[in-house]
């Protein structure tokens, strides 16, 4: 009988913070329910080691990322605690906290804001030449795209930054975008996102280097769209007057890029919209027009203000004067991640000059935090006091334009998807452009260097299931693996089992049925029997795998798969332009192995790396990590 | 030796407010500085009697008023307490207050509010047919047109009658106007007053019945204009969506309708702005377009913040599309009223169904309620906590047209003054127009009806001053009389002396030499000695006497006075035309004399009738008035 014996930490914090107690928890036999538990007591059970999450307490969306031009330090923000806290980071790697734990540095309860601050983001060299936030004022509440909306209820205001970030100290006057276009029926008017463009300010007639901000939303009865604003009036106007460009960005409500499911529903809102440019290597002013936005949509019928289907979707396109207005139209759309409870993702260019970039090497990139709620979007209740601690940001990811050379059939040629036809060549071949997302190469890099145990798992063709030699002893490792199909046969299903024991296992594989990529949650926690929060639904995103040129012949792509276990967060990474995230409540101690998951077909894995042990990516929050292995 | 033995109030009021206590003050000697007496010793000294000001406390900007289509009553509102204060009328005579000892029934602190509420004003029928409260919500100070403007100080919000009024209910969302104009660097954005206009409906294209308000203030550098909004949409919208529609009126800084003084200046800031229509009868939807309007100037140089010159104008004129957009050109212009501490009027149409109107058998009208601030402005300090009020409402004015015939001459051909040509007939006379205004014909008819007593003083011609026969014993008391000017002699000056003692008296005198009504302080308060805040300045105001037809000769107009002293308040009204108000600080109990008072010239002086007593205007406060005498 396995009995795990925890760390019992009674050492108080120099912040005067208790650092979570652990009592003993038999994790060898059935979960209760798990609210029934002492406060805290489940508090590294699930806890991501390497990721961003608040010391305590719940997270919201990312938000208001920046590279503090007197330091290079990126900071990474988020909704945290009525306000925004966050961290600064030297290396993509580790964080450290801008105030003890994780206190926010602006909170509501402002004359602007005396209800709450929702989403914001950083002009880097703002008023003073300091890093200044424009972000959402509440006033009212609630907010719903399903319900009348309260006049007034979102603004914009200004806050400046203070003592390296640790303060940001709000405007001594009103919110600078104080209402929604005139006589706007909105479903929502928040999260606005700074940028500069050039494009723009040539279509717009803008002075080079305007200050451009879209505002997410939508109009009721019409739908989803994305508000811009222009910086008006000169430096010492200090970003107070913003004049309304019209709807960058609308699509008809309840539509959707393609009913085939590349990227979801357009929705009834938009929120979290996120603009910027990209070239092949990240980041460049004068790229090709990306955007990431969330979408709030519903199965019908519509319940109001609980409808709560959420997707977190990139599009690439361009933009044209269009009856004197600048409209974006989409060229292709995608997930940025599949995971139902992937959302809000909040990205911002970082420049080769920051701390990090320096370190690294890397050049100009738009980096993006994805926010994987803990509790479905407040739709289930995970036992919060038990965790104390709920969400977690995903892995940062380096966005970029993806090429990749493909048979030309109608694999490549099919039309509204998350990919556009490039080139076409003469030989047969096409080349597709798409948006790819990789882990950003310092983590990665660190999860490889810093492992205390690498572990090499040799493929080789299968038609069947079987359990690696060796798997991780805990749950923090990634590993890396390939998978080639050699037919496209609908029954064939393939990947991996992580997580898995006697009692439990979470199926992570890709089937040409659907073309998605799957994870299998259905046996993934003993706890599900005892606690409705544990989902169970197979979680399941879109992704083709091309023809492609072999020899004199052609090949099924090879699915390059990258898997991220942190406790019980879960990130699959394939082909460099997919991503699906989820939770994983696996329970038992015993749930560890990883299998080789072959279903109706005969495929070839590749070798299998695993790297273990991650890094903990807070070492200055007083107390270490605690593994649960 | 005079003795003034007071009353001393000890009894408690049913709201549980303490009546003041007067206890004995010497008003047969010089008067000490009066900030040295005991609390409240002052409240009845200059108490008016007649007119509206709260219980306790200063009496701001008078605002908001209305009749309540549920009762007829008439509403009066004024600042009060970080709040709007009001009472309800039935006869336009005597007030109840909607609150015990005039609380606000809407006070600063919410969130659209918090620091502040502002003038507004009412729409009879509005949410749900119930009378609904457009009003200004501050969220910053300080607010000068003489400083940059804080971003989002003032904003416009609704709140709704409950309670008959005891209450107005803010309405759970955001202002409806929530910002001035794009970009525009305004003075100020308050006081917004709202109204209906056929004509404006008419050259705008909007439907019958739209409801518009006038939002005042002025843009920096450019000067001071009254931005024009128009309601939009539905019913269903509940006002809460207001189209800009320009500035419907605007003027250059710091310049005048004309330097010869017929309408004082029009500054750098338009405040309390009231959009309405006359005829010569009162009020008339079709009628001509009057504003009245309160405007903001200083003496070079300005003194920033500090710089606080005040004027009370009216303008009355013609409204067009001019490049798109609705313009007002002023055809004439005057003071409402001269007096330096009048200011901030605030009219409102009262219908012929009214209570008070039913009752006189007023047709519809326009009555107009102006301010006479207390402390000029908050640039005196007068001994508030000995008086224990500051600052009052004028009697109510009915405005109409006023037409006169007189001599076509250049006296009648001035071009830019307080009057207009309306016709030119053939046997050398024309017909001007003007704004007539009056003191309400309700508290005009009591005043005369409830006296106690009635003198009546013969006139005849004079040529040098002398007492009249017999004076009032108190300082609450009207008197009517007229003098006729045998030449336009510059030396020559002519009126009465009231107030007037031993020790003290006040001048009001008219003169050709500069053609103004003058009240002569200089000499009017002992006070003035011991206390900086009793100001001794001249108060001045400019009005023609026509040369008018007479038989077969022409005559100089007459010059009809109405004069009402209520404690320390003072009201001239002179040919139905013109008015200066002012308080007069007399001191010394024997300070009841009216004399004529003539200078270098022979005139004629009519029959003087005075009505002593007035009227208590607040018989339910629980506590009767007491009169100083």
């Amino acid at each position: 009988m396995l009995r795990l014996s925890l760390v019992v930490i009674l050492a108080e914090l120099a912040a005067g913070h208790i650092v979570p107690r652990q009592t003993d928890i038999d994790y060898s036999s059935a979960p209760p329910n798990l609210s029934t538990l002492a406060n805290e007591t489940l508090y590294s059970t699930w806890r991501p080691k390497s990721h961003v999450l608040p010391m305590y307490g719940q997270i919201g969306d990312p938000c208001m990322h920046y590279t503090d031009p007197a330091t290079g330090l990126f900071h990474v923000g988020y909704l945290h605690n009525s306000g925004l806290s966050g961290a600064t980071t030297d290396d993509l790697v580790t964080y450290t906290d801008l105030r003890n734990a994780s206190e926010p540095f602006i909170v509501a309860g402002g004359i602007n804001d005396p209800i709450a601050i929702f989403d914001g983001s950083v002009i880097e060299h703002g008023i003073n030449g300091t890093p200044t936030l424009l972000y959402t004022s509440v006033n009212y509440l609630p907010i719903h795209w399903s319900i009348p909306y309260t006049k007034g209820s979102e603004t914009q205001s200004l806050a400046i930054q203070r003592d390296g970030g640790r303060n940001f100290t709000k405007l001594r006057h009103g919110p600078v975008i104080p209402t929604p276009p005139f006589a706007a029926n909105v479903t929502a008017f928040r999260d606005p996102f700074v940028f500069q463009n050039p494009q723009m300010d040539s279509l717009l007639n803008k002075a080079n280097g305007t200050w451009y901000n879209i505002i997410s939303g939508g109009i009721h009865g019409e739908g989803p769209c994305m508000f811009l604003y222009a910086n008006h009036g000169d430096e010492s106007d200090n970003y107070q007057t913003w004049e309304y460009m019209g709807q960058w960005w609308h699509e008809t409500q309840n539509t959707t890029w393609s009913e085939a499911g590349w990227a979801g529903r357009w929705g009834f809102n938009f929120e979290v919209g996120n603009f910027f440019t990209l070239d092949q290597t990240g980041y460049n002013p004068e790229g090709e027009i990306f955007t990431t936005f969330g979408v709030e949509w519903s199965y019908a019928p519509i319940k109001l203000q609980v409808s709560g289907e959420h997707d977190m979707l990139w599009a690439a396109g361009k933009q044209s004067i269009i009856d004197g207005k600048l409209k974006f139209e989409p060229t292709m759309a995608g997930r940025l991640d599949a995971g139902r409870s992937a959302y809000a993702a909040a990205g911002k260019a970082i420049p080769s000059t920051s701390q990090a970039s320096r370190k690294s090497g890397a050049p100009d990139r738009f980096l993006s935090y994805v926010w994987l709620t803990g509790d479905y979007f407040d739709q289930v209740d995970p036992p919060k006091s038990q965790q104390n601690w709920t969400g977690s940001l995903l892995l940062p990811r380096e966005l970029s334009v993806g090429y990749i050379d493909v048979i030309d059939n109608d694999l490549a040629r099919e039309e509204k998807t998350s990919w556009r036809l490039e080139t076409e060549h003469n030989n047969g071949t096409v080349t597709l452009a798409t948006m790819n997302q990789k882990i950003a190469r310092e983590p990665l890099a660190a999860f490889k260097s810093n492992t205390s145990t690498v572990i090499t798992q040799s493929g080789g063709t299968r038609s069947s299931s079987g359990t690696f030699d060796r798997s991780p002893k805990s749950r923090q490792y990634m590993f890396e693996s390939s998978i080639t199909f050699f037919s496209r046969s609908n029954a064939t299903k393939a990947g991996f089992e992580i997580l898995s024991g006697a009692y439990e296992t979470t199926k992570i594989y890709y089937q040409f049925s659907n073309e998605t990529v799957n994870i299998d949650k259905s046996n993934s926690s003993a706890a599900a029997e005892t606690n409705d929060w544990v989902l169970t639904d197979t979680e399941s995103g879109k992704l083709r795998l091309f023809d492609i040129p072999s020899a004199n012949s052609t090949k099924i792509e090879a699915l390059n798969i990258t898997v991220v276990v942190d406790g019980g967060l879960v990130e699959v990474h394939i082909n460099d332009r997919f991503a699906i995230s989820t939770w994983v409540w696996s329970w038992y101690e015993d749930s560890r192995d990883i299998k080789f998951f072959v279903e109706d077909g005969e495929i070839e894995f590749g070798e299998t790396t695993i790297w273990e042990g991650l890094v903990d990516a807070w070492p200055h929050r007083g107390a270490p990590f605690h593994e649960t292995s």
